[in-house]
């Protein structure tokens, strides 16, 4: 029987390690301070380990899925980084630490969010550059791309910053949710898959899991919104309830929203069963999205 | 003999269809409409025309080169809207219109500028998704990450950012400008060359070409920044004399700068003709690229 508290906190340390020996030293310094400053604010690393925990579900894995899972945390970082700024949702905290605007300024914030989303895109062609990686690396790539994207989580944040103060339904809730955090969260365990070879129907597994997964952590992040304090998220809380968004909880109330993220996690374990592998880590980690306080 | 002024107009029509074309139209309407404001803004298409012509120098090309084409003039069009933002230039005129931010609003034109970014990559994993294109597209992104990215492109614009009002050596302002400017216009020459499967020697000349033509291009932009208007330019003048940024004209003179491109230009123009093939069409783009006035 896997720990998994202690499988996520050796796989922390390894991307962890691994992002930051990516970032190219040339760089004017302001620029990879700025970068770093964001990525060692801390993080669950929660999309790079589900691309590693997929891949190494499938097959054996070597240092290369270490360095292209770190293409899912430079994304997830940066996009945090461009929702912070103030012309977004003009957030000061972030992770426990002021956000990367309020440190280095609004433009150098601007840059290092964008430098960030093509180190991404360089990652995976470094892994693409390697022997038979070339055509898995543009699948990777493509799935990258449309789940960071104007259909994906760019998308998803324009809808809601249309949708503060409207009243949305619960389809349009989901929808919003998907992009903005699903479709990220589904890419970083396809993209695991097809990197380890996975065949075209154990993808369609991985992503029924994935999918689930990512509405059911959306809806944890909205509970821990309403319910958490500021020192136990390391941001300030409540932001939701005042800008009006709609989120789960608000519009099922707290009780129903938990049941409706325990039904999404039993599906994603159904789904995840039916591989032919030891499917051990990718429950516990769904386990975790359910249970995190923070 | 060829037609230079009708070569460049034929392309440019071919890239403009190309380039909407590849805008998915499920995205909310909002971000694509931004996205298609600054596309069909005008602009020249230098770089996916160089891309196209380095390509058609070394071998027959088909669509697939010219929607490939389209991600140089992606991150071309994010980067000049993430430049106008209020936080960076602060600039309200671009290609004789109101900037994406004047129209879009702050957020609105951040997230334009990460989508376009985000399409140049995908547009790179499509063409890397076709039969026997997947290594040249993983070198592909790899050189337009690298000429994007935080080495080149985004760290040419903190350097420029951090320059302003200091006095800077000639070598400073030629780093500045190959950063901002010219990784970008080598990589669109490269890329077309990688596409088109130049050998390795080939690529080197085609190197030296587009390193000539894209400081010539900078001293150019310098010059029409202090002798144009703003009616021949679509953009406000005098701005970096304003700001007291170092420019060639600034540090050597007008006439000094001029006689620099035309160097340059003579440097571009022995490199091409070292190639095995047919290149008045590249010779030509860089005479265009000396002689404009816009």
């Amino acid at each position: 029987m896997v720990n998994i508290d202690q499988y996520l906190q050796e796989k922390r340390g390894i991307i962890n390690a691994a992002l930051l020996k990516q970032l190219p030293d040339q760089a004017p310094s302001s620029l990879s301070d700025a970068m770093r400053y964001s990525l060692e604010a801390g993080g669950k690393r929660l999309r790079p380990i589900l691309t590693i925990a997929a891949a190494e579900t499938i097959s054996e894995i070597d240092d290369s899925i270490v360095n292209l899972a770190c293409a899912l945390e430079y994304i997830h970082t940066y996009s945090l980084i461009h929702d912070d700024l103030p012309a977004m949702d003009d957030s000061n905290l972030r992770r426990g630490v002021p956000t990367c605007h309020c440190v280095y300024g609004d433009a150098m914030a601007i840059l290092a969010g964008d430098a960030l989303l093509t180190l991404a895109f360089a990652t995976v062609a470094c892994y693409g550059q390697m022997e038979g990686n070339a055509t898995k690396a543009a699948e990777i790539a493509t799935q990258l791309s449309e789940a960071a994207g104007m259909n994906g989580m760019i998308g998803g944040q324009v809808l809601d910053l249309e949708a503060e103060g409207k009243d949305l339904t619960v389809q349009e809730v989901e929808r919003i949710s998907e992009l903005k955090t699903g479709a990220l969260l589904r890419a970083s365990v396809i993209c695991g898959g097809i990197a380890a070879g996975a065949a075209e129907s154990e993808l369609g597994k991985l992503k029924i899991y994935a999918d689930n997964i990512g509405t059911a952590f959306q809806i944890i992040d909205d509970l821990l919104d309403c319910e958490g304090t500021t020192e136990e998220l390391g941001k300030p809380t409540g932001a939701d309830l005042e800008k009006a968004k709609a989120t789960y909880p608000a519009l099922l109330g707290t009780v129903k929203a938990r049941e409706k993220a325990i039904e999404l996690y039993e599906k994603s374990i159904i789904a995840v069963k039916e591989l032919k592998y030891d499917t051990e880590i990718l429950e516990g980690i769904a386990r975790k999205i359910i249970e995190r306080k923070s």
